[in-house]
């Protein structure tokens, strides 16, 4: 459907991630770039080995890439979900942000996604938000950053963090805004019908 | 987490089926079940052969289970997506959903997957919705529907149908509501931060 020379947007996979804070932006972003190739996007799934991961509430998800061959990335999004505690404490995975960081102009998570950013150091000094129930853990991680507890994503630039789960949603329409134009956002949101009424 | 016992809510995932059809509910059930096993009920996924299937946009899932080993369902849900063009003119597949319609005390659907229902006479006589863009093909299927063109979801008591793609979100809570009870449905919004806020 794309174009080779697309810009990727690439959505990282891994153990315990949480199915909704990858999935949502997925569908919002795969619908945009499958409908509208000529915008010169593309979204892809990586995990670090290219292997299979198993989600947090146990639905298994096989990547399309491994972090080796996804390629050069526009925009990468690191979802949450409890496979983000060990990654929190773990200075490869840390590392490998900050790698990310150098190497991709745009950077987006999702609920305890922004954990790992934190902890990586790549929200000092900006503001940003997290699953409701850890901005403490986010303003403990590094109290430079500006926690902002009741937005829904928070856009800082050349990082983008957003609230819990279906937070991710919100983030990705805005992140169609930001890349094409908020026309397009709206095309999208009439494509998968999101005109969202929480019956409870 | 849950008991051996436990009534069984069984996604069906299929070549094509629309990523977020199946995951929104997924991770909405998913999520409590998890949380909450003294309710008594498991969410769980099944493709016909029990085959990883490629979704409409492209991501690869692995079912839990065939439909053969799935186990009795309480509930069973068929989402829509570009996969249910081939399924509402397949006698099998359609003989097949009567078939889980005699033996699934309750059945649900996401977007298109109500054109198969409606294809196999579950709808006969019944209030039922579908994707906005297939309202029509649902009347012309079965004149006798009754269809709701404005709502997120219709409850026709022993079959529940819903809008495009991410209303199968809000159709999950309202199966929480049924089958447990509001506060439940609540205390599951706030774990997915469900508070929805399109920015377009």
């Amino acid at each position: 459907m794309s174009a080779p020379e697309a810009k990727r947007l690439g959505i990282l996979l891994f153990e315990g991630v949480e199915e909704l804070d990858a999935v949502g932006p997925w569908e919002v972003l795969s619908w945009w770039t499958a409908n509208f190739p000529e915008d010169g996007y593309a979204a892809t799934t990586f995990s670090l080995d290219g292997a299979p991961v198993r989600c947090a509430k146990g639905m298994t998800i096989v990547p399309d890439h491994s972090a080796a061959d996804v390629g050069p990335l526009e925009v990468l999004l690191h979802p949450g979900g409890r496979g983000t505690r060990p990654q929190m404490v773990d200075p490869e995975h840390l590392e490998r942000v900050r790698q990310w960081r150098r190497d991709v102009p745009l950077m987006t998570s999702v609920c305890t996604g922004s954990l790992v950013y934190a902890a990586a150091g790549l929200l000092a000094g900006k503001p940003a938000t997290s699953y409701r129930n850890e901005l403490d853990t986010l303003a403990e991680l590094d109290p430079t950053i500006e926690v902002r507890r009741d937005d829904r994503f928070v856009d800082a630039g050349d990082v983008i963090s957003s609230a819990g789960v279906s937070a991710g949603i919100d983030m990705a329409f805005h992140l169609i805004v930001r890349l094409v134009g908020v026309e397009r956002a709206r095309q999208v949101r009439r494509g998968i019908q999101y005109d969202p009424e929480p019956p409870v």
